[in-house]
């Protein structure tokens, strides 16, 4: 089963319909369809439909529930997002983890899990928390800590869909294509009659350029030419070398 | 100079002042400062403010200017957001990174950046696009890939923040500390007449579960606890051993 078919998103007493209408966005962005409104205060209103965009069906197709124990019923796994920190004397914050760890969690097994976002005011609370078998818990600035509920929903949803795709990945050139631009620079500064000791220098300087950069074979193959149709154009040009 | 000191958060022609004032509470999520509004409409209403939370310092720090060229004054490097796909017909998209790589490289370079995020209907022109060094597209479902663009701000923000400090990490519990979490749970199957095969397979799958837990000390501890605890209450019990 697709991460993106057990995967379920709970909100806990959602206030602001705004958000309810952001998180069912953010879910078609992101692949996932299973939405659960906990006792929500916020309505689907025309805040919701404006925020939701083309998720409309999710916003429609969301369950409201009574309890948090109905919302997580079927759930494997029940992770509680919170913004409180590690160092919060309440025990079960003290082995929180972050996003990226959760998301690649969810991603080597096969189990479902049920995602708990809290009330925008107070987020969720110590027995909610106390259900769940992992806590999240997103790194932010220590001088103001707490996530709006959909930023946070953003950033899980972002994680584990990152986590269940291999990455998209430009195809890096190879050490060969590399060199080649370094040596057609090289020989271009030759031809503009650079001294050699200069020319090492600045092969070398653009040598770690491009060790940093790690470029894609597209970069290098662009790179590569313009050196050597700068080389070329010069070559073809009867004061070649002199003026240099 | 620190990260949070060197990136700006430029919003190209904002048209709601919702989105506004999330992107300023983001940001002091995220420990940024700078941030530019191009020719917005969206206004710094009551909608931005109660969005921006703790953020109004920010919101009202704002500068405000009449084109991209002059929001991104200053900044070494350029960064386009944007959700059109790398098969997009447009060749400055072909090369776009995700928001980990992009945080990786500003991580690991002292320049001070601009992050460029588009209207809200219509994003980034491609004029604007090619005004930057990097293009970032947020990884999403082929489905619905357009993100609020205050989604946008938080996961490409989140993982700035990420990026620029050492992950958070719980003391993973050492070889020795999880050995003995399964020989205290042999020692227990043992003391309660479990036959031997039996008690080899479930040791086995103990250890199996624990190696991909990868559990932290404290976790460790309180496994071990469990085992021990147990066994001593049935050891100290008159019956001991013999009714299992």
């Amino acid at each position: 089963m697709e991460l993106g078919d057990r995967v379920r998103i709970v909100l806990v007493q959602p206030m602001y319909s705004g958000n309810v209408g952001s998180v069912a966005r953010l879910m078609k962005n992101f692949g996932f369809r299973d939405l659960v409104l906990v006792s929500p205060s916020a309505k689907i209103d025309d805040a919701a439909r404006m925020y939701a965009v083309k998720a409309q069906d999710l916003l429609e197709g969301a369950r409201i529930v009574d309890s948090v124990e109905e919302a997580v019923k079927g759930a494997d796994i029940v992770v509680g997002t919170t913004a409180r920190s590690a160092r919060s004397p309440s025990n079960v914050l003290r082995g929180a983890y972050s996003p990226r760890e959760v998301a690649q969690i969810a991603n080597r097994t096969s189990a479902r899990f049920a995602f708990l976002f809290g009330r925008e005011d107070s987020g969720l609370r110590n027995e909610e928390l106390e259900l769940c078998d992992v806590v999240l818990r997103i790194p932010s600035s220590r001088a103001y800590p707490t996530l709006n509920v959909a930023s946070a929903a953003a950033i899980v949803m972002y994680e584990l869909f990152s986590a269940s795709r291999p990455a998209f990945r430009l195809r890096a050139a190879g050490a060969a294509e590399v060199s080649r631009i370094s040596g057609e620079a090289d020989k271009l500064l030759e031809a503009v009659g650079c001294p050699l000791y200069r020319r090492r220098r600045a092969v070398r300087a653009l040598r770690n350029v491009l060790g940093r950069a790690t470029p894609t074979a597209r970069e290098a193959s662009l790179l590569v030419g313009i050196f050597r149709k700068s080389r070329a154009r010069l070559e073809a040009s009867p004061a070649s070398g002199s003026s240099a």
